[in-house]
């Protein structure tokens, strides 16, 4: 249903119509429709959505729009969609909204979910614990598979998955049991015999971004949560971690081009935080700029001699900006995805180094061609094809060398990225370049 | 168990305890574990894994080392890893072997699945067919529930998931019903009671990558496929699609930073290789920068009444090729995950276009004030300022439009990034910079 449908059905005021219609999408094809309504129509066709679904859909909106729904809605309404919704799902909306509205929210919901919920809310951002959700099925080591079974039946609907159970003997965790293997085992045998002893957890203080790359490297449904004294508080789901994963990738690219991150999208930040989120790198890397242009400006009298030397100062400074960013750009995603390691150090230099000789040896030769072609001055192609090989080596090894450091100093590889190192071989750059050149041109 | 105690129980024939232990770890640590062995250890290692947990190891090994393997192994210890491994799995595996190694390979396998995996080998590498898994729970609309379960029992085990089942009538999809859905649910309900017409799929010849985009908006773990006559024939699994989704990313920063994109792992590429995929993008971009080289050439006259102008290129290239970086990136990432899309064209320059404004305003007056206090040089100042203005507008219109126009034409906008807009924004502030300084220096 595109939007004019729904618009021109609501003003025709044919509501069942909507309602049937409606019942037929998903719950974030719905999400997407309503984004697309003026805040006047909002309210009017969110009731229409099946009371089931609600939540769901409420879940996936966005949250100017889910802050004037609360403004519209009866206390009955948002205590239901509240109650529908999963832990996570909730904490997702609460940290969204401004406190003003997230206080009376709180009073409406029940004593034990708010308890809950602060403790959550009290994780740190980036902990596995704000990411967690608290509904899951619980199963004790003595049950039967058909007990287990009977259990899902009863709680099931509440969890946020069923797929993995946990299986908890005085609040510890003590194995895991994926509801694959209760349903392809027969009825009367024990969990006990048939749960993983060995399974793999985080804790609710650890970086989201860590538990986030453990699914992408098990490939497993949901991950549970131990507190610090190792009982199970929660499970985080893979559909979360896939959010996680691409928001730190994300956040990685900004960085690497020489941004504040933002999780906010495009769009919806205002100009004003994207010019903010970018001046700060920008006037750091401009005054680092400005020493290379202090350097140029000692060399005067050598391009008063060879007036031609100037022009070449784009290319070699581009050159070595994008081999330099070619090598950190590896070395980052490497590290990103658990590729590469701190102990890869030698190893990574040792390959970039080799690769440095071929691709400068490339370069130089077809810079050197040309200029000789072109000018027929063999001195000026040597010292152009000079400057090259060194500005690439330079490039490469500050490079791949910077974000492997960054890392073992437990800082983010990403912010060495690009226009940093760029800045840095710009200097080394322009530095050989005008060495070589006053040795080659005799120049005092 | 680390490396070393692995090889000193292997020393001193303590097989059954490695056996044991090994019994204890998931098979992707011990993938991970076994990629640190040499490869005279390798087969007796793997021989003491558990049969049922072998072939899922070897589905997680490194290619190098699964190739040595199939050359000491049996055809009978062949047949019975392949004969366990999903069928995606198997894909990606055979895929990655020499073509002398698949074919003794494909005639160990049993005639089904040897027509199915070369089937699916035929699809293009990009493709839904190349991540397929053929192995998933059929249903009926008329099968109550408790004989789905049955059904469950019967054929889980050799599912990938069991966690979505796929309603089927006369091999045509006519719904999906959830594992949890049959848990909870009564014993006599009828499938086509509960299950969801409404569902998502993909076509086999669709673009994995969009495929992998599904997962990431619906959050859901399995997605039929279909096949061009509408009827199903495999399903993906969220953590392929998880790993398309990294590799693709990976691929994106490759292309961002001027590289051929290249999905084997850093380490496992050979220098030659890396060189390859480098050298191109250096050579082209090389070459348009020293166009911008020749266009300073042309102004050698201004250079010589003021040789100061020369120290300012560095922070005027650098300063625009940043600001163009930061708004191609942001653009492209949003194009990647769907956040932006070509109908915001106008609502973007609009946007980066103040943007501009207010960081370009910034960074001319800390330069104008810089110049204005070390050199005393209010013209100079001006110049510079007013070039930093004309140069961040530039390179952040460039920087934003060009990957949305990319897009537009069904490119790549990866490819639109930091070095061609860098090559492009540095050609335009050059001639700006010094048509500017020739007026106001009054050189003719």
């Amino acid at each position: 249903m595109t939007k004019e449908i729904l618009l021109s059905l609501l003003n025709e005021k044919k509501y069942k119509s909507i309602h049937d219609v409606l019942s037929k999408y998903n719950a974030v094809d719905i999400a997407n429709l309503l984004s697309e309504l003026e805040m006047k129509d909002l309210a009017p066709v969110f009731r229409m959505i099946e009371k089931d679904k609600a939540a769901e859909v409420f879940s996936y909106m966005e949250n100017d729009q889910r802050e004037h729904l609360l403004n519209s809605f009866t206390n009955q309404e948002i205590q239901h969609i509240l109650d529908s919704m999963y832990t996570d799902d909730m904490i997702d909306f609460l940290e969204d909204m401004p406190a003003n509205v997230v206080k009376p929210l709180l009073e409406n919901i029940d004593s034990e979910t708010r308890a809950e919920i602060n403790k959550i809310l009290k994780y740190g951002e980036d902990s596995v614990g704000s990411i967690m959700t608290t509904e899951f099925v619980e199963l004790y080591p003595d049950m039967t598979v058909s007990e287990a079974l009977a259990r899902i039946k009863k709680v099931g609907i509440e969890s946020e998955t069923i797929y993995t159970c946990y299986v908890i003997e005085r609040r510890k965790l003590v194995g895991v049991v994926s509801a694959k293997k209760l349903l392809i085992s027969d009825d009367d045998v024990l969990i006990k015999d048939i749960m993983h002893e060995e399974f793999v957890f985080s804790h609710t203080t650890d970086d989201r971004e860590d538990a986030a790359k453990m699914f992408r490297k098990y490939g497993f449904i949901a991950l549970p949560v131990l507190d610090s004294e190792g009982l199970i508080v929660g499970i985080v789901t893979f559909d979360d971690a896939i959010d996680v994963l691409t928001e730190e990738t994300t956040e990685d690219m900004q960085k690497m081009a020489a941004m504040v991150a933002n999780d906010e999208s495009y769009l919806k930040t205002s100009v004003f935080t994207h010019a903010k989120n970018r001046i700060v790198w920008l006037l750091v890397l401009m005054l680092s700029a400005s020493v290379t242009g202090m350097i140029i400006s000692k060399y005067e009298k050598a391009f008063a001699v060879v007036p031609l030397l100037v022009s070449f100062i784009p290319m070699l400074m581009d050159t070595g900006g994008n081999c330099g960013s070619q090598s950190a750009t590896l070395i980052i995603r490497g590290l990103a995805v658990d590729e590469l390691h701190f102990s890869d150090f030698w190893k990574i230099i040792w390959k970039e180094f080799r690769v440095s000789l071929l691709v400068s040896a490339v370069l130089a030769l077809a810079n050197t061609l040309r200029i000789y072609i072109i000018y027929k001055d063999l001195a000026l192609a040597v010292v152009v094809g000079f400057s090259i090989i060194c500005t690439v080596i330079v490039a490469k090894m500050v490079g791949c060398t910077l974000p492997v450091l960054a890392k073992k100093l437990k800082m983010d590889p990403a912010i060495m990225a690009a226009p940093l190192i760029t800045t840095i071989v710009d200097t080394c750059s322009i530095i050989i370049y005008f060495k070589i050149a006053t040795i080659m041109f005799d120049i005092q």
